[in-house]
This record gives C-alpha cells, structure tokens and sequence, in this order.
C-alpha cells in the first residue's frame, strides 16, 4: 500500500484491503473486479476522499441468464431429472409451466433490470422490489419499495435476490419475511449470501415454508462441506458462479483499463459508487463495453 | 373394435391400433393424444377413409421453455453444477453465455415456431428447417428446405429436432450429418427417437464430434437401463416428458371433446393430420384451447 495511488481488487469478497489500510499513505482510487462492493465499505473508506468504483456492465446478461436457467429448471424439475438418469430411472413427471408465473426481483439495479427484461421476454410476470419505486418500467412493470417486500412475496412464485448488500438488504430473507412465501415459491439468490438468514432458510425449507431455493453465493464462501445445504433435495448449490462466463476476466481487465486512461487523462471515471448508497445510481456514468468515447455518455 | 365409429387413443407409442386394424368395422374417426401420429399412419389407416386427428395446441408452449431450460442447461454446466453438488465440492467454473448463440430448429410446425419464438425472445439467432423454406419468417427467420440440413448444421451451437415422424426426417441425425456439426455442439432431440441414429450418436459422443445432446424421446421407449446413453457425461436423458406440463390431460381430454361435439354437430374437425405429409398442414383449422365457435377460426 505505502505510495500506492490506484488499487485494482480482483478478490472483491478479500478483508485484504481493510486489513491494509493503516499502510494506505497516498491512495486516492481503489477499483473492484465485481458489482458488489459490500467488503469495501468499511468506514475508513467509506468516509475518506478515495473514489471507488466497480464492474457494473459485465455481469448483466450473463447473470439474467443464469436466472432464467434456474428459474426452468425448478419448473421442469431438471436437477430430478439428472439424479433419476444417475440411476438409470425412467421416471416419467408432469412438470409446470413457465409462461404466466410470477417473478418478484429483489433489487432493481442494472442486473435486476436484466433479469427482469430476460424473464418477461419469456412470459413471467415480472415485478421488482427496489430503492425507488415507480410505474410503468418497460422491465420491471412495478417497482415497489423495499419497505413493502413483505407485501410483495405473497404474490411470487419465483423470488429473485439481486440487491446490492447494505444494511437495508442484509439479512432481509429471514424466517419472517419467508413466511410470507407462498409455499409452492422459490428463492434463488445470486445476490450476496448475506442477503439471507442461512438457518432460517433451511428451516423454512424443511418446514415446507417454501418449496425450494437456488443459491450461488452464501454467508461462508467456499460454502462449508459441513453445510447442510448441500444434500438438500429441494436446493441448488452452485459456487458464485452466475456471472463469470468465458471472457469475463478479459472483460473486467478492459473496464479497468478503460477507466485508467480516464483516470490518467483528467476525465470523469465511470462506475463510480455513492459510497453512501453502496452501488453506482441509476443515472451515473456506466461502463458499456471498452470505448474512449466521452465519459457523458451514460449508460 | 367391432362397431366402434370414434377411437380416442392415449398411447400415441402404441401399436394396438394397428393390431386391431382387421377388426375395424365401421372406424370413421382416429383421434390421438399426441401431436405425433407416427405410430398410426400404418399402410391401411393411410390409405383409408378414416380421418386421423391429433393434439396440435396442447404441447407447443411447454416443449419450448423445456427446450429453453436444455440450451442454458447447456450453456451453464447446470448437470455439472448438480453433480458438484452431490459431492459437495465448490468447483468454480467459466459458463457460456446464451444471447448471440445460434440455434437451428429442425421442423417448422407449431412446435418448432414456438420454440424459435421463446428462444429469439432471449437473444439467440434462429433458423429453421422444415418443408416449406421462406425468409422472413416472424420466429424462425429464415426456414431452409430439409434438403439442405447438411449446409445448415454446421453453423448451429443448438440443433434441436421436434419434426414430425416421416420418412424424410427418419433417421435424419446419423454419422454423416452429426459429422458436420460444430465439436462445440449440443443436439436437442424432443421430436421422435427415430429422427436420431442412436448407435451413430453415441460413437459422434465419445469421439468429440459433437459436445452433447439432450434426448427427451428414444428409439426405444422406456430407454433400457442397458443403453450406454444414461451414463455418458455429455448426455441428457429425460423420459418423454418435454410437453407434459401439470393439466395435460384435461387439456388434452377438453380438446378431443371439444371435436366430438364438433363431429355430433357435422362441424368440420379441428387438427386433421394429413395422412399424406403425416401431420397438420399449417393453416389447417387448429385447436386453440376448448371453444364451441365456429371452425374457420384457424389457428
């Protein structure tokens, strides 16, 4: 750290550079590899003058992707289908339809956006659950606040847990906000692990409170092998994967390296996060895709 | 047999139709529970007075988020992820991404057009094959004649075949087509078992020539526990489910009694196979959901 001026953080789920920051003599931009900056903001960042930025633009459409997978594969019951072909079981089911279902998207940032526009375009109903409600999105339909996300959850059968971790966020899938859940509903977070109580959902599951869930990212991360998750029937362990296709880690060093010349140039960074807020606004000058243009073009 | 004027069958695999044949006496009207009639255009049904109906309308929404749920299958490693799982072991990996792939659907009926549909609908590049070739096609794009599948394969990341059952498309994936398939390939078969060379599929398996194949519909069905299909890595064995959502039956149930009255009332039949091309000719009045209005509502 001691006459660093630019920190580049590949490992954005690292303490490294809280842990470091004493030695932080003349830091003034820190840039992280990932959409979630949770492990950045700790108060001595948070408050200082450093400018933070990170990877908005990468890991959308991969990520909505991801989503839409999981959300079939609970309807078609894939992963029973993959366990029956193990034992080489002709097990003949009626599965459910997709078209019609209701998708309730937990945070409506750039990747909620996506996945939301990737899930009506197939024929869900989609609603959002964000920081500033409105009508009328041609993705989310309705955006509703984060206050009424008890209201909302009666209503899908599909959750989708995609906010950015900050106090509002963490640990907003608990027992009660669970119960709300229809029990036929899914939960599938490719949010920050945080983002649910991990008791209370296996719990919930083994109660039949909700009928499954689809985890990418955990509280513990690699997920424990002590972990009762793992042999779960009803759950889908997949290791914080759901955004990194072939080519992300080129795509995130182009971000990087487009924002460095900005830097270097005097102009106006993109991505940079209301540290307060804990993600980049809605509004604010995104990356899309590696380009000199101006920085006045946002995304 | 012996004085029965109407047949409703529910096993479309079956061959007691034609077994009974010679006792058939009065037959007037074959419907059947399927959208393929294969197992009923035997030499003496064909070439008789007996209209053959089948189930078109039912199935084509839910094959097509099946066959959307195998393509980023596919693409994530889901099977991987399922596996991984099992072993409790947290195996990051690379994906692949869905949006800007290109798919080509083999067989342009109703089923076909629905899943060309869902599939653009999520950014993937859409061809067609099937009898009637024309550009500008509204989901396929462009549908190529079934003479040049050769010329088409080799630009497909997802081949899916849901043609109907004929001798033209019988056997249509053998060593030599599979042979001008991308090695990066996945064959997506929810047609007819038939419509696959299964000896030469796996040898195209094991040898590279393709990635992997998705197989809903066999040769031979039940697929024996003895086919080396069911333990090959890259291969997805489901049991001729793709279409059967949760109300298949009624649906299938409403839509034959929907036609009975239709037959008690002299009304022209909904979804009349041509006998002939072994499926309903587009533009044939079709099923689209249980109505008593008038039949030249086509669908």
């Amino acid at each position: 750290m001691p006459g660093t001026d630019i920190l580049f953080v590949w490992d954005f789920l690292s303490t490294a550079v809280a842990d470091a920051w004493p030695a932080a003599d003349r830091l003034r931009w820190v840039h992280v590899a990932s959409a979630g900056v949770d492990r950045l903001l700790f108060p001595e960042l948070r408050d200082s003058d450093v400018v933070l930025t990170n990877s908005r633009g990468v890991f959308e459409e991969s990520i909505a992707e991801y989503v839409l997978g999981l959300v079939i594969a609970f309807a078609k019951d894939l992963v029973g289908t993959v366990d029956a072909q193990r034992e080489r079981r002709w097990h003949h089911r009626e599965t459910e339809r997709v078209v019609g279902r209701t998708a309730l998207v937990v945070g409506s940032g750039p990747i909620g956006r996506a996945i939301a526009r990737m899930l009506r375009a197939v024929g869900l109903r989609v609603a959002g659950v964000g920081r500033a409600a409105r009508d009328g999105d041609p993705d989310f339909g309705t955006v509703y606040p984060f206050g009424s996300l008890t209201d909302r959850l009666p209503h899908a059968d599909f959750v989708i847990a995609v906010a950015p971790l900050t106090e509002q966020t963490e640990g907003m899938f608990n027992a009660t906000t669970l119960a709300t859940m229809k029990p036929s509903a899914r939960l599938i977070n490719v949010g920050r692990g945080a983002h649910v109580v991990t008791d209370d959902l296996v719990r919930a599951l083994e109660g039949g409170v909700i009928a499954g869930a689809a985890l990418d990212v955990f509280e513990e991360e690699p997920l424990p092998a002590s972990s009762p998750l793992w042999s779960m029937p009803n759950v889908l362990v997949s290791p914080h994967m759901s955004g990194d296709f072939v080519g992300w880690l080129p795509a995130l060093a182009e971000l990087f390296v487009d924002n460095f010349h900005r830097w270097r140039s005097g102009r106006p960074l993109r991505n940079v996060v209301d540290k307060k807020l804990g993600y980049v606004p809605t509004g604010a000058a995104a990356w899309t895709g590696a380009t000199e243009e101006g920085a006045t073009h946002a995304g």
